[in-house]
């Protein structure tokens, strides 16, 4: 990469918009939305919508100039690393006319977010843009405060995973912690239910799908789920012992 | 109790207000301390101040009744469910008079929040009242956020937990999660700094004291602590691998 870039300076904030109502953005974030002129955001597909735009869109004052970046759903990493770059170049490239920019991602920006490979590959390639991060709300947060469920408390301890193939693992947490957030369910629903139902804490679960959205709902009865497309951008919290009603 | 408090209804809606930054409110609480007249704070001592009450008097627009409730630090658990008894009462009485009502808390409400004490309480005592709860960003989110450090990408899991006495727990987290978050650090981190040393896990160590706070310190060098204070209002959050340079 030409010598030129190395030098770009300027600022990019880095935004967790939290989980989809707008309401569940933070005041800082919603300022510094209001204050950049470009607002970069994340999306999968070429022809696809961006959650976090739809969230900023609606969070914001005025219009705003949106610049989409492509971060496919792809396991192959050269092709991963192709676009994380294309997308750093690219808010470089804003760096040089302007002194700030956003890139906003849906949740808290370092919890399992496309910002996280976004920041390591312009830390690495262009070392002089500053990059500030701002919390947001995590979909588990949202989706134990509309379920009534407490997290943590006391002593207690709280493990959070994605779902995969690793059951062990899976079975382990659920074993030694007092609050398992289990994230990305999506298909393995089936595979979650009969472990639960195995383990025998089918009844101290809890899934919330689409945690502070618009379609919200919350399923006390899991293992009632018969349609496989309920663990679509679900978040299951189980807890070891299910302090009181809900 | 008598009967009569048995059927108060009403709405109390516990907010999570963040770490300390009035920034770090979110746009929802901002909007419900606004519209209510009532603002319940949880504070220590009788003559200590509210962390929670001072963020919530900078995040509102214009001036609020507070009203401060006691949560005493200690482990008589029977001193305690009499104080959280009392402070339930405290806010049905002003549910009786009024439609709604709300109760801050610093961080996340149920992430180690006294909150949920309350939310109990409430339940049982006077199961009518309306309980919505906020979510908030919780002192992790802030300090991973300050840090610049990534808590959990792709396939990794994170545990999430309160520093105790319990140090085969801790070490086993340590062993088996990408990252571990050490909350209540307070007076143990000569111990911490040990384990972390043994376990050569202290230069993936790093210590955020008042996570999004005024008073906001990062330390990536834990293992030069001397000052036994330092651990005050501190989280720790240690990475099994260390990605990057920060």
């Amino acid at each position: 990469m030409c010598d030129d870039y190395k030098k770009i300076t300027g600022t990019l904030y880095g935004l967790g918009v939290g989980p989809g109502d707008p309401g569940l953005v933070t005041v800082r974030a919603k300022e510094i939305l209001d204050t950049v002129d470009t607002i970069f955001v994340p999306k999968a597909k070429d022809d696809g919508r961006s959650c976090a735009r739809s969230i900023a869109e609606a969070a914001v004052s005025k219009p705003k100039n949106f610049i989409e970046l492509i971060f496919p759903m792809t396991k192959d990493r050269k092709k991963l690393e192709s676009y994380w770059l294309s997308a750093a170049r690219r808010i470089a490239r804003e760096l040089k006319r302007e002194r700030q920019a956003a890139f906003v991602t849906i949740g808290d920006p370092f919890i399992y977010s496309t910002y996280i490979y976004l920041l390591e590959t312009l830390r690495k390639n262009f070392p002089n843009i500053e990059l500030k991060t701002i919390p947001g709300i995590s979909a588990f947060n949202a989706a134990a405060a509309s379920g009534g469920l407490p997290l943590v408390k006391g002593d207690e301890r709280m493990a959070i995973l994605p779902v995969t193939k690793d059951l062990k693992g899976l079975r382990k947490a659920l074993k030694e912690f007092d609050t398992v957030v289990l994230m990305k369910v999506g298909s393995k629903l089936g595979i979650i239910i009969r472990l639960l139902k195995e383990m025998k804490l089918i009844k101290n679960s809890v899934l919330v799908s689409h945690a502070g959205q618009a379609g919200e709902k919350i399923i006390r009865d899991i293992s009632s789920l018969k349609d496989k497309k309920s663990g679509y951008l679900s978040v299951i919290i189980v807890k070891r012992k299910m302090d009181n009603k809900i």
